[in-house]
């Protein structure tokens, strides 16, 4: 079988593909690189400055199409906006080999699903949906770090008809970039991740732009401190990424902003009334929920 | 005039009392120590463990009571809650000379300048409200640093019967701890600070309490990214303190609360209408606005 020479059990990988080499792709590129894991790394992409550069820092070692990429790589990973899969496999199908093993690292989980098993027919076998919990607000293959899955966790939602050795190869391709691997339904991971993502990336950009948008912004911005800074930093992400993630996942994050909109309308009314208690008690569970994470994430 | 020889030229403060010497004033005291500007630090407080601290930290040298620091400092620094306000006011009032000079750190302005001005009567000459912008979700005196206010905006609202010698003392202070100085009405001060700190730490603590009310909140917690963290960590600050701000600047907050509901809404009906486009817009605006305070303030 090709598979077992082209990957073997310490997933060394001979020919990996990355679409996308930017902050994500790029940063796989560089753990595998650094852990010896990867023999060749082929680049594609849509943006040919961001291409040479991801080939000038050493993160790919050639730019290729997209179908010389589904020929010649023995895993190709997707590092793309979730709004541009559809359309890679699309274009990639008639070049798969039968045992090509794909993954992705998009936010959002069950539409990658459904347009995998919709466009890859009986190929889907070989692909597992995936999601990195980690980024920045930088973007582009110059933000790319050999340690930026180091402890964090990364998702895996694979497929009914995944085998073993699929899922197999994918686990050991993020456990080797130093990530702790979790596996859950496409379905969870999306509901959870409208929790703690995307609705914290919703309203950090609402008050943004209330903000950017008011007649005295330019003294707001002024006497903005810390706490505005690390609450504004998910702001500055990529508008287009964010876009295809919420559409994407429209229905878990509508339901996530139904949720937090009482929660807002029950602290604001405990403002309205002036009811300390209720507000302390409201900041207190809140506070203490807070630190209790950080003493448990590792995250700091 | 004992204010000369007590206070000169380049603020060298003979005594100072800090009322309650946590991160925020305990940091002023550190700051002082480090340039050399002050001979002895009195420390008040209500909390004994935390005056113990500040004590064996070297940032105070020794603990009086509220009584003897009304009597025996040059200068006062209030850095409690600002409802503690009044009562400390009213019960040094008694003992203060007529040159004595207090100011604070308090997060609300025209709150503090009225009661000021309602507890002190002619006496309010010397006291001139001020607000550092600069803290940290931690909170005591080991969380003090000298460096906590390097290149940090601190404003003061002076009150229209500050003499300019007086407004000059603490103008000096704050810029020995290496702080820039701006001067501002107390309700523009207000205004502001409902949008860039105190909505900012609502809708912090708003998400949060959603996150850790709901049934699945451990899951959501374990896949809590970089994020999440930088969203959340203004929630984990202190509950008194934050209950304190909001009762305190409660017109101001509803007010911005209400045009971040309007915003919240626009974008969350984007969103139900699947309207890529009009979110791509918003999503752009509140990046670029989120950048271009980056690239300008300097707080990275």
């Amino acid at each position: 079988m090709p598979q077992t020479d082209a990957i073997d059990r310490d997933t060394h990988i001979s020919t990996l593909a990355i679409v996308g080499p930017g902050l994500i792709g790029g940063s796989i590129a560089a753990a595998l690189r650094v852990k010896g894991r990867v023999k060749q790394i082929l680049g594609v992409g849509r943006n040919q400055a961001s291409l040479a550069k991801a080939l000038e820092l050493g993160l790919i070692d050639k730019v290729v199409s997209v179908e010389e990429a589904a020929t010649q790589a023995d895993v190709i990973l997707l590092a793309t906006p979730v709004g541009a899969t559809q359309a890679l496999l699309q274009q990639m199908l008639p070049y798969l080999r039968d045992d090509t093993i794909i993954t992705d690292a998009g936010s959002t989980k069950a539409d990658v699903a459904k347009v995998a098993q919709e466009v890859l027919g009986l190929k889907a076998k070989n692909f597992v949906p995936g999601h990195p919990i980690a980024g920045s607000e930088a973007t582009g293959p110059t933000a790319a770090r050999a340690d930026l899955y180091e402890g964090r966790v990364a998702i895996l939602t694979p497929l009914e008809v995944n085998s073993e050795v699929v899922k197999e190869t994918v686990t050991q391709l993020w456990r080797s970039c130093g990530a702790r691997v979790l596996l859950m339904g496409a379905e969870t991971h999306d509901q959870v991740l409208a929790s703690v993502s995307h609705v914290p990336h919703f309203l950090s950009s609402v008050f943004m732009w209330q903000v950017a948008s008011a007649s005295d912004s330019d003294l707001r911005l002024a006497v903005a401190g810390s706490g505005f800074r690390d609450f504004t930093r998910i702001a500055a992400g990529s508008p287009e990424v964010w876009r295809d993630i919420f559409l994407s996942n429209r229905d878990a994050v509508l339901h996530e902003l139904r949720e937090v909109r009482m929660a807002f309308e029950r602290a604001e009314q405990a403002l309205h009334e002036a009811d300390g208690p209720a507000l302390e008690e409201f900041l207190e569970r809140a506070a203490l929920a807070r630190r209790l994470w950080a003493s448990r994430s590792g995250l700091v």
